[in-house]
């Protein structure tokens, strides 16, 4: 028999998803090993940065009061009685008329409060001993990286959820965490699901074809930062699929369908959730495409049901089991960012529904475009390899002209939103 | 002896990089493996997407004609003479007023030419025979996803240089790349050199600061597409510099040096390249920071030298580095997008060369913004954690005041650019 299901609103699904959220423990992985992975802990400093007062320049270190008479008519002289590279420390201290070779990052000598770049200097030897000269007033502090301008020890540098970026590397490195605690990747377990499937390396048999939600659903979970673990095509038998799911459970964290999730005859997925003694969250979401993407919870598990048409296979991963791996991650801004956007063609079909239209957008003059890309039909596969992002397009709308202002979730951006979806309680009211 | 060097321009620089611009071969790696691999050919389509004409929705497949008089007065019944998944195809050929049961994705059985939404009928059962009636009129070809309209064979999907992305994942998988033909990556050998570097591991001594470089230009290389290859320190013994150069030299396809190219009296890279009989295509660049950066070319291969001081070595990295990585791995566009933004704060240095502020941009109200981030010095570890862009000042400038329109590089967005630096032609005219 059909099954009536009632449709509720994206954010409100989104919300749904959100309250079952859960963290990653702790594992430690080699510094080398960390990009892109997620701080498990806030990262302090162990010590000042500079941990001393160093020169920015190669030059020399000498005391700003004697340089108090120079000018371009007046050079002053100074014996230079040290030569120091960086990572060296001068034993000297510097008395009157006195200068020290100092090179880029070393440590400012005893006595010196100033450095004079090289090119400002004037190099010479005298009966065996080396002296510069130098025609300009410096004050004291001048060209003195002082100690803790950059950190203060003690100081909270990163906050934990944090993604390794090679800037973030550099820091890392700079405190000594040659080892770094990150949160465990989650295992996020993927089944495809549908007689129609081919596998990759299949040839084209009449009827069918290949599966590719499977392969792409596994690079956005990579993507997203957790583990994919591909478990292969779901059986056509009840019992079968149910025993599959059953197993598959015990070795994920969360677990992905793909297809089965509609209300067609073949479609297991309803009667595996009701078998599980599974939470149905909801099971239809009024927005196209991916309507019939359902999410379920059993034995503390998420369960994401998601289309077997690639384009709402996309969305639903986007809009509800990337936020869950982001949290797990502990990243505070686990959605993807809403950006404003000016439309480049008319979109003209109207939107009963939410509308997320794969589209390419880009910076031109200032300002963000948005072009959709390729035909809006939800099966249509080439225009996912051209998309960054999604025009949002509310519900109860007419069409939309080129040139007008549109919402855009910007699903290939690396910073993320709190929560993006107050732009659709703000548009519908238009 | 104090050297003199002659500052070239960013543009000129680049330019002169990309004159010994490589390109990889091919390797093929398993379509799971391929994430973030750049394609090594054209991809084109072995058959046409759909293969088939297709069912977009559950529904049932009918012949258009008979439904000519069905109204909401009128409902035409039609009897359903088969029942097919997804995968099948039906046996029968459809006749007057006869309708086949069909699944999302099916193959359209012979003689239909529409769909009818399984939402628009009413199944009933008649001395045992499966019937349906409805009560609209649908043209031919309605809710046909028709054979070709996503993709027709032998057309060029993806081209080569393409960066795979999951949507690229989902299209290999439909068009059988089970194995993707990707270029190698190049090996890209990191050495420091430095006597104030410490290991990442080591306890801080005086005057000494642990090696950041390293593991931040190891992220990069892995970012840009490369393969890292970290060969250590360099020895303060210019000919055991020298001979770990030439020895690096065998293993890599390109190879950075961060620190030792100043003009300071511990910097042997100089030195080295002269016993190489290297090209030193420039060892001075009109930036800041990074001035110092130098390139040479010797046995056919890029030796970057990049500044020791953080920022200006992950400013040298994107500026040269990064593009030649790209370039090997076929992307036609390897260079950072430029894009316009408004500037949050005031910058009251003046820019006697062309300066790349660190900065953070993001999308407010429509309008992209960018907020330099931490100090300007190029020691500044802590604000390259945070950047996502550098604020590009061109030389000759007095400073710029919050609420102005600059440039930005966005060094972390995905997609690239031809040729930014024409932006530094025309901003010097301001």
């Amino acid at each position: 028999m059909l099954e009536k299901r009632t449709p509720i609103p994206v954010d409100e699904a989104v919300r749904r998803v959100s309250y079952f959220q859960k963290q990653g423990e702790t594992e430690w992985v080699a510094l080398e090993e960390s990009l892109h992975r997620f701080l498990a802990e806030d990262v302090t400093a162990d010590h000042h940065v500079p941990a001393f007062d160093r020169s920015p320049y190669d030059g020399f270190a000498v005391r700003a009061c004697d340089t108090a008479e120079a000018s371009r008519e007046n050079p002053v002289r100074f014996e230079v009685i040290d030569h120091i590279g960086a990572g060296a420390v001068s034993e000297k201290e510097l008395g009157p008329f006195q200068a020290v070779r100092i090179m880029t990052g070393a440590q400012i000598p005893e006595g010196a409060d100033a450095v004079v770049m090289i090119e400002l200097t004037q190099p010479f030897e005298e009966n065996g001993k080396a002296f510069m000269s130098l025609k300009r007033r410096f004050q004291p502090g001048d060209n003195i990286s002082k100690t803790g301008e950059d950190a203060q020890k003690g100081s909270v540098l990163l906050r934990k959820g944090t993604r390794v970026t090679p800037g973030v590397s550099a820091l890392l490195a700079t405190f000594g965490y040659a080892s770094v605690p990150v949160v465990r990747k989650p295992v996020v377990g993927i089944i495809a699901t549908g007689t129609e499937l081919l596998n990759v390396s299949d040839p084209l048999e009449p009827g069918k074809i290949r599966n590719s939600n499977a392969s792409m659903v596994y690079a956005q979970v990579i993507e997203a930062g957790g583990s994919p673990l591909y478990l292969g095509k779901i059986s056509d038998d009840l019992d079968k699929s149910f025993a599959a799911i059953k197993e598959a459970m015990k070795k994920v964290d969360f677990l992905i369908t793909t297809g089965g999730v509609s209300v067609g005859d073949f479609d297991f997925l309803p009667a595996i959730y009701e078998k599980l003694g599974a939470d149905v969250l909801f099971n239809k979401v009024a927005m196209r495409p991916g309507s019939v993407t359902t999410v379920a919870h059993a034995n503390d598990m998420l369960l994401f049901g998601l289309s077997g048409n690639p384009s709402a296979c996309y969305v639903g991963f986007e809009l509800f089991v990337k936020p869950m791996i982001q949290t797990w991650l502990f990243n505070e801004k686990p959605h993807s960012i809403c950006a404003e956007a000016v439309l480049t063609k008319d979109f003209p079909k109207p939107n009963p529904f939410t509308r997320f239209v794969r589209a390419f957008v880009y910076h031109q003059e200032g300002k963000l475009l948005a072009t959709p890309v390729g035909l809006d039909k939800s099966s249509s596969v080439t225009s996912l390899a051209e998309a960054n992002a999604f025009i949002i397009l509310p519900g109860g709308t007419r069409g939309y002209e080129s040139g007008r202002t549109v919402q855009v979730l910007l699903i290939r951006e690396e910073n993320g939103s709190e929560w993006p979806w107050s732009v659709l309680s703000r548009s519908s009211k238009l």
